[in-house]
Order: structure tokens, then sequence, then C-alpha cells
């Protein structure tokens, strides 16, 4: 975002009504600083000088004919993008306190028939307010030891209901089919059937052991989370004192206070999902970009963010990841901001040609297949080896149907999941 | 919810879609529980049985001409309610755990046009599983010194922007207007210009003061929401040493992990505000209704719900307060899990007899007047008799116009906001 003035906080908002645009975003800026609807004793011209909200652009777009709300009117519904500016005094660096400010109330106010959140810029005072990433891109490359092409991983499925003895066994074939990482399913944390503490038991000696001998430490995703921050860390600490060095954590469950808390204290790779977020974002003229919302997850500390892919089993369209992706390579105050883009969903090597096109021609991501590895006809191992052969031939820039002609594994994977039914 | 089976969590999805409601109910307990586009091996009947959640019923609902999210469909868009049994060992008692298998995933799903919670059954494991609410109605009730009315709060305006010492003298105006309850509007919590440390200390001698002449200690929830919940503990613990009873909490901003911190160390009543829901809800056809997100706040312990009330200023129906206050005086295990509920937004007393006669003729509620006290044209103090006043009659069954023949301050709000002009 260009020509913000220092010590601003600024906010697009995409409104849509069928009334005027413009009254609607001077409303926002009045109802999220001083306003109320009657004046008040106090609300002096120094007061709002010191916190009011203004309204500095107002950009009209094409009306629509269908509100995104439902609405008596017979339309057209107007619409127009409005960038507001926060004097940063007014709300400090606090996340809470952005998210009230900012966010907060803006879909309860009336008359809207659609309002979408599509853009943030932070200003100067953020930088280094916050913890970062404090693995990111480069500590996932150090820690799995993954140089020069992405981190393949690879999901237990099906992903409840095994018992730790049962996800081992799964977890042995799959360090032994040569994958850089693996994960819980984000559904996982610790159920009576399979307690997080027999979880890690069973499986960290399987990543030691196999580290001891080859030298390559698989990073294993324990699914952590906990709505209760004490025992969250108690089970952070279970795994980083077994030899873990990751977990998964469901950011939308556990709320900013669970993720500051856990990063504030913790020594794992925080690998971010983001379940919940659809709601927030899947109706296009209501709710928030991702561009608005990773910011804060970057800012608490995700190190690892799981953004969906090409051609996926969900309701996103490719342009979405797309637009997610280029979201997360772009620093906020500088590189180490940047989490590792997580490309998963449907995932199995043949979208491998245009997630490197379309973002960018960068390995730097996690490339993570479940049914895309686990249920390759000749085994897991062919799996990974697909993968791998899918992504050397996207960066050479060769057809994988070509590639796949001296590439067994892969011809396979075509052949197999080529139609689309990966998971 | 009748007939749930024991150890069953039930959820009711209302389902939209151009395609089979049925399919897509199967597929929402496929998906949240062992599902996976492709046969995995290891998926025994066994592993189902332990943790696959099943369709127990779809109700049939009639079909809608215009789609929750924009389709290429031309429609008719079918509709059904469909209840989801999980068995309660697959997800434990953790709420972490219980929003991201039964919400988590749902709206990420392909093939809706629209999706929505409308109900959520929680079995006997649940009952002292959590803290809940440490004060609720009789701690509210017993810290104020209000029996046998309803509490009368205000909410110091503006909202944003005034300086300690100015905070303060509006302060004790408010107090001397015989007010039970002051709160900070929820966007304040500790900006530059009034550093929670300075407003405290410039607040609670009035109150404590206040308490020692006469006896009444007026109830002041201060904003110490935060991102951090070691800092919102620090912000909690300066409201406790100062005498202080109350605390705005935002939970939408500090998630489960902030209220679950919080609460377990908290010596305040927690009264929370819940910006940021109305994205949640304002569709009809899509996000939750408060009846399934109320009990996740409630069982984590908040001890005052603001919930809107009856002609607000926001987008938000009458019918929805009124389903919402139900839903709080409705006990999860016990009446002790019942928060008191907050009317507020637009509130001035003329309001009274509507919501005393929809919310079941309880008193038991904290009716929280903004500009409805302090804009009133007598003073402060004249606007708080009015709202007694206006409660008065309500429960007496006499309309506002008589009683307010032989009530001056009354007839003055009537003539003033009965516009509809209060905020």
């Amino acid at each position: 975002m260009r020509n913000v003035p220092p010590h601003t906080i600024r906010l697009t908002y995409l409104i849509e009504t069928d009334g005027s645009p413009e009254r609607l975003a001077a409303k926002i800026a009045a109802d999220q600083s001083t306003g109320t609807f009657v004046p008040v004793p106090g609300e002096t011209e120094e007061l709002k000088a010191r916190v009011a909200a203004r309204v500095v652009a107002l950009r009209p777009l094409p009306p629509v004919k269908t509100p995104s709300y439902p609405s008596g009117h017979p339309g057209p519904f107007h619409r127009a993008e409005a960038d507001i500016d926060f004097p940063f005094d007014a709300i400090g660096t606090d996340l809470a306190q952005l998210m009230t400010i900012t966010l907060g109330g803006v879909w309860s106010i009336r008359g809207f028939t659609g309002i979408r959140v599509v853009a943030m810029h932070l200003p100067e005072e953020f930088r280094g307010a916050h913890p970062g990433p404090q693995f990111g891109i480069p500590g996932s490359r150090r820690l799995t030891g993954v140089q020069g092409r992405p981190i393949i991983g690879t999901i237990v499925k099906p992903a409840l209901g095994l018992r730790p003895s049962e996800t081992a066994a799964l977890v042995k074939e799959l360090i032994d089919a040569g994958v850089d990482f693996i994960k819980d399913d984000e559904k996982l944390a610790s159920p009576a059937y399979s307690p997080l503490a027999e979880r890690v038991k069973a499986i960290m000696p399987l990543i030691l052991d196999h580290e001891q001998k080859t030298g390559k430490k698989v990073m294993y995703a324990f699914g952590i989370s906990h709505a209760d921050p004490d025992q969250m860390m108690r089970n952070h600490d279970m795994v980083l004192e077994a030899g873990g060095n990751c977990a998964v954590v469901n950011i939308n469950s556990i709320g900013f206070g669970g993720m500051s808390f856990l990063r504030k204290r913790s020594g794992l790779v925080l690998h971010a999902h983001r379940n919940g977020w659809d709601l927030l974002t899947r109706h296009p003229g209501i709710g928030m970009d991702f561009a608005v919302y990773q910011q804060y997850w970057r800012l608490l500390g995700v190190d690892q963010f799981q953004i969906n892919g090409i051609k996926v089993k969900y309701w996103e369209p490719d342009e979405s990841f797309v637009a997610s992706f280029k979201a997360l390579k772009e620093p906020l105050f500088s590189e180490a901001d940047c989490p590792l883009p997580v490309a998963g969903s449907g995932q199995w090597g043949g979208q491998a040609p245009e997630t490197y096109e379309r973002t960018g021609r960068t390995q730097d991501l996690l490339y993570l297949c479940g049914g895309g590895i686990v249920s390759h006809p000749s085994g897991p191992a062919a799996g990974v080896r697909a993968v791998s052969q899918a992504w050397e031939a996207a960066v050479a820039g060769i057809p994988l149907e070509a590639y796949a002609r001296e590439h067994e594994e892969l011809a396979q994977s075509l052949a197999f999941f080529g139609d689309g039914k990966a998971s």
C-alpha cells in the first residue's frame, strides 16, 4: 500500500449498500473511533484529532444486482472501496486492540448489504513489536535438511481413529518412504484413543532411530492444540522433551491468546492450520481477505502456514490460493517475518507445474500430499518419488507427461490421480 | 435437544445446495471424522465405529431461489437441517478440539451454497469439565448490591480519546447519578493517551470513596483485553489490586486461549463483549446461531454477556436478541452456568417493556444505556432515574406514557429519545 502517512494504520473496506457508500465509509470511521449517535459532552475537536479515524479515499466500483446480505431492497447495490486511516496512538501495537478497533464492530453496522476488509497497512511502530516466526523458511529448511527443492510432506491418514501403535506403523512406512515432513491431521490432538503422550512415545523413537541411521531427521508435527494454554504448553513440552521439533496448531481454535502464549515459550516449529477460516472469507462480499488475516498470525509467530493449493478438494478457487501465497511472500517488515507457505489438499504432484509457475517460481514451500502419497499404487515410497519427480519436471519446465516417460512413479501417479481423486 | 444418546455430541447444520442435502450431510460427517477422498489402508470398520460421525436425521426445508453463497447454478437451492452425532470419545472435552472437529472444516466443503450451524448438544461428560462463570448472576447482584430489579449500567462516552482525568470527571458524575455499573467502551484498553494504570488510578478512588460514604460500590468494568495473556493478567491484577471487581474482555479478540488463561486466574467479574461476532452470524444462511457460540464462552467462564437489545442501533433484529437472551437463560448443566445477560446499544428505558415481556419477564439482566443515560436532557442522574422508572412501569404492566405523567425524568426521556436517537 503506497503513500500511507507515518504513525497511521490504514484499512481498506469493500462496501456494498443500497444506500450511500460514502455515508457508510464515514460511519465505519465514526463508529470505530469516537462515534456515538447523540453528541455527548467531552467530544471536543482536540479529542477527535487524537483518536478519530478518517476516510481518506473512496473508489467507486460497478454496482451489483444481488446483495451479499439478503435485502428487501430491489437494488442496484452500490459498491466502493474505502481507505480509512486510524491514528497509531489510538490503537497501539496490541493485536487484540487492532482487531477490536479496525474489524470488531464493522459487521454490526446497519445499512450494509456487504462489507469485506481487503487490505491492511501497519506502520513502522509494529516493527519488532511482536515475535514473528521463530523458525520460518530458513529454520524449516535447516531442521529438515532440505535445500534447493520444496519440502515434501504428508499427513497420517485416516485422519482420526488410529491408536498410537497403528499410527506409528504408518509413520514407520512414511519415514522409510523418504518423506521430509509428516503431520497429524489437524483434527487429531489428544483424544482418549490416542493420547498425545502415547503417540509421542510411539513415534519419536522411529524418527530418532531413522536420524541415527541416515542423518535425516523427519520433521513430525504433533497436534498440540488445546483451548487451555497451560495444557497446550504441557503438550508442547512433551513433544520437545522427546526430541520432536514441530507442532500443528489450529490457530482459530486457540485464538490470539493461545498463539501468543505458546510462541513466547515455544521451542517447536509452529505449523498453522487455519480451519474455520473459510467462514471468514468464502462469501466474496463479506468477511476479509487472507492478505489481512495472515498479518496477525505472522506477527504472532506462525512458522508454516497452510493455505490450500491448486485444484484442491475444497471450495477455494486457485486464484485465491495464489493470492494467499503471494501475501505470505510479501515481507511485512523484513523477510524474517515470512512463514513457509504450505500447499495442501488434494495434492499429488500433478499440481506442481502450475503451483511453481503461478507462485513466482519459488521452491520455498512445504508441499503436502495426503492420499497423494499414501495411496500411490506402488506405495508411499513411490508416492514420494513421484512428487519429487513432478517438482523436478516443473522446475525444469518439462511437461509432466514427457518427464513421466522415464520416471515410472510419476507415470503411475498420472494414471492413478490424474482424474483428480487424490486427497 | 431431545433424545440424544449418552456419550454423544450432536450438532445441527442448516444445509443449502444446488445438489443433494443428504449427500452433503454425509460429507460433513465423513470429512469431520475419518474422511478422505481415496480409501486409505487402515480405515477399518472398527476404526470407523470408534470415531465416525453419523447423520442421524435430515429434515427437508422449503427450497430458496437465491443462494447464500453466489452460485452459477440457476437454482432452486435445496435446504435441509441435518443432525450429526459425534462420538464423545473422538473429541473429548477440550473446546479447541470441539470447535475444530464440529465446526472447523465445515465451511471449506465444496458444493454448499449455504451452511449454518444452528444447534449443539453437549453430553454429561462436559459437566464440571470447564470452570464456567465465577460470578454470573448471583455474583453480579451481590457485588453491586442490586436485588429485585435490573442492574442499570452505562458506558463512558465518547468511546475513545479521553485522558484519564477527563474520564474520571465523567465517572464521578455517573457515580453521583446513582448508576450501578459503568464500563469502558470495548474499544478502550490501554492506549498511549489513556494507559490502563493511569485510568485505574484516576477512577478507583472515586468508586471506593463513594462506597465509603454510601455503602454502594459501583461496579466498574475496565478494558483489560490484550492478545498476550501475560499482559492481560498484568492488566487484571492492576484492577484487582486497586479494589476493582470487573473487566471488559473482547472475547473474539483474545480467543479461547486468552479467555481460558484469564478465567483460571481471575478475581474479577468477566464482562464479555463479542465484537466481531456479527461476521459469524449476520448472513442467515451462513455461519452459526448464538445458541451454539455462547456455549463455548459460558463454559470458558463469561460472567456477563453483551447480546444487544430491543431496537438497537445495529443490524441485529429484535427476534435475534430475544433468542440470544433465551439461550443464555437455558442451563447447560446447571443454573450456575448461566451468565448475566447484558442488553445494550441504543437503550434508554423505552425498550424496557418489550425487553421484559419478550425475555420471560425476568429482571435478571444488566441494562446498559450509553447516550440513553449520559445525554438525558436533565443530565445523567435524571437519565438513571428515567431508566429505573421505565423498568418499574414495565414490571408493573403500566404503559410508559401513563407512568411518565407522574415521573418527570421518564417523561423527558420519552420526549427526547422517543424518536430513536439514543446510542
